[in-house]
């Protein structure tokens, strides 16, 4: 650990997004003087690793925040409901990966790309957006700035790590079982805590999250909801199809938009995406270059290609937007939030 | 074969698409006094079986059809290119289900459900529309002739069957390869004539068959020309992202439509839907019923789900198309042709 610097929790420490926490905070160098990783009941006592020492989850109770100036929760939205309310109640910042209070008036929810300044309204709790919302929004955004935005008709191409570490392994296993021709008995996704689960190797699921009582999954409701909070514009009309498939890591998005402008072509659409923070242009259909979900997988920024201009609307252009979800859809994103809390001055001095 | 019956040819009869053509002409019990399985020299010699009976493919040239009554192409453009006009020449009537002609002003492009009517027109050779656009106005044209439709977005998730069995074998070879921690070496996909190959196992890509100068690719332009075509409505407004995924047979597409008339349901489309031929409603978000690749494969039918409304275009909604590629996408809209045009007067007669 540095000499300066935080002392940080990392809630969920032992899951696929808490990995990734600790991974991200070590590879950019975010000052840490102490890491405490905490988990449930039921993975206290694992060994985790951060900057080469080995350290043991310890089980989150309120009393483990006492002292902790950050702390990153991604276990789980009841973990987040009972234990961050205790985590500020100590002094801690918040940054919270689960949907529990993305929706909440007083929480910034937080791409910092797009709306950082957010993050000066905090009351101890910030919201990390759902993994779908964030790369469509830092895609968009610098769009929408150039050339504002009307309209997002959104159908995703989702990896099993947003599901967890769980359905990881169930999609290895079950596509193990379909190429030697045995039995599968999908146990966990779609989703975990839903009455049916469906085999998703060789498969794609247009299901991901729970139903609401307007047909739509919460996943998708996240998507809308969350993109007009970031973006503060209620009036940006959205709309989404989140479908899961049997992809390890990497999030892609179809997504058509309709931009305010008149007369805007694709030529400036790539210059103001070529130059935007945490983006990377790969759209070079002569030579075949595209983002691709095993291409992102692993990789910081967000990949946007296959830019084209709707053949009838004059405002309407079509692209493709890749990223890995476990990174900008959750540990990076949260671990950049942290440090623009840094820059802002919104952490408490370091110790 | 049968007492009474056509000389029926398959050209392409070794394919993946082929194959599916002599199961449904058997299965649908399509008159075939005889059967001529026809290829490729490189295919020649190999052995297809048709009502239990063994035959041996022949090399396809124009002396092939003398005397056959009905041909199903699906050897490739360039092979109907050659010799559609040849089996015409002779008498016969092409069923073609490549995209060679499918543009050609004086060919019809027929899904029967939609636009049967257009068999009159035929001078001899009659399209098969491509596999994502079948199942797609299928489901839309009830829709259409109850609602009108202006508008029509589709992003697709599409089989890699598409591609013919080669493909199939590339994707089950490197998911092995993978789930070995084994070199991968793409050599057909996306498209097997262009520059650059991709994993297909594990991944998501956003090319299918090339590009075109305008950003699109051949499939893309496909799904938006034939669509009108097959409609007769230039006006109705199509756009299409179209995806390659690790699945063996079964597309699925994520379609918004905007209807012309006010007013209309989610529960007013799900009564049209369940009243229109060939499609199968499976649609109840509370049971998690919705429609899934590997449940529509090897399945007549064009099963449609996850209908809901916009949150914001009144005329909106959104819905999930799904159906085996290779059926109805292909060989059973093909043979659904041959049983159209017999039922209409518009085949020799039997002999």
């Amino acid at each position: 650990m540095s000499h300066l610097g935080y002392h940080v929790a990392i809630v969920g420490a032992t899951g696929a997004v808490g990995q990734q926490m600790l991974k991200t905070l070590e590879r950019l160098n975010f000052p840490v003087k102490t890491l405490l990783p905490l988990s449930s009941k039921r993975s206290a006592g694992k060994k985790v690793v951060f900057k080469g020492e080995e350290l043991t989850v310890q089980e989150a109770t309120p009393e483990s925040f006492e002292g902790i100036q950050l702390a990153l929760f991604s276990a789980g939205g009841s973990v987040s409901k009972a234990l961050a309310p205790e985590a500020v109640k100590r002094g801690a910042v918040v940054v919270d990966n689960t949907s529990a209070y993305r929706m909440a008036g007083d929480v910034p929810l937080v791409v910092p790309e797009v709306n950082e300044e957010d993050l000066r309204d905090h009351n101890g709790i910030i919201a990390n957006p759902n993994c779908s919302t964030i790369q469509m929004v830092a895609a968009l955004q610098p769009i929408r700035q150039a050339f504002g935005l009307k309209r997002i008709i959104v159908s995703t191409y989702q990896a099993v790590s947003g599901a967890g570490a769980e359905a990881i392994d169930e999609m290895y296993v079950q596509s193990r079982q379909v190429l030697n021709n045995e039995q599968v008995n999908p146990e966990i996704l779609p989703v975990g805590g839903d009455k049916k689960h469906y085999q998703i190797a060789f498969n794609a699921i247009p299901q991901i999250d729970k139903f609401q009582d307007n047909g739509f999954t919460f996943e998708e409701v996240k998507m809308i909801q969350e993109t007009k909070k970031i973006m503060r514009d209620q009036t940006i009309q959205v709309a989404a199809t989140c479908v899961r498939l049997p992809v390890e890591s990497g999030h892609s998005e179809s997504v058509y938009i309709e931009v305010e402008k008149e007369g805007v072509t694709v030529p400036q659409l790539r210059e103001v995406l070529q130059a935007a923070p945490g983006i990377t242009l790969q759209d070079d259909p002569a030579q075949q270059i595209y983002p691709m979900a095993i291409e992102a997988a692993g990789k910081d920024d967000v990949f946007v290609g296959r830019i084209r201009k709707d053949l009838d609307q004059e405002k309407g252009f079509h692209m493709w937007i890749v990223a890995d979800n476990l990174l900008k859809g959750a540990a990076l994103n949260s671990v950049q939030i942290a440090f623009s809390l840094q820059k802002l001055g919104l952490l408490e001095n370091q110790s």
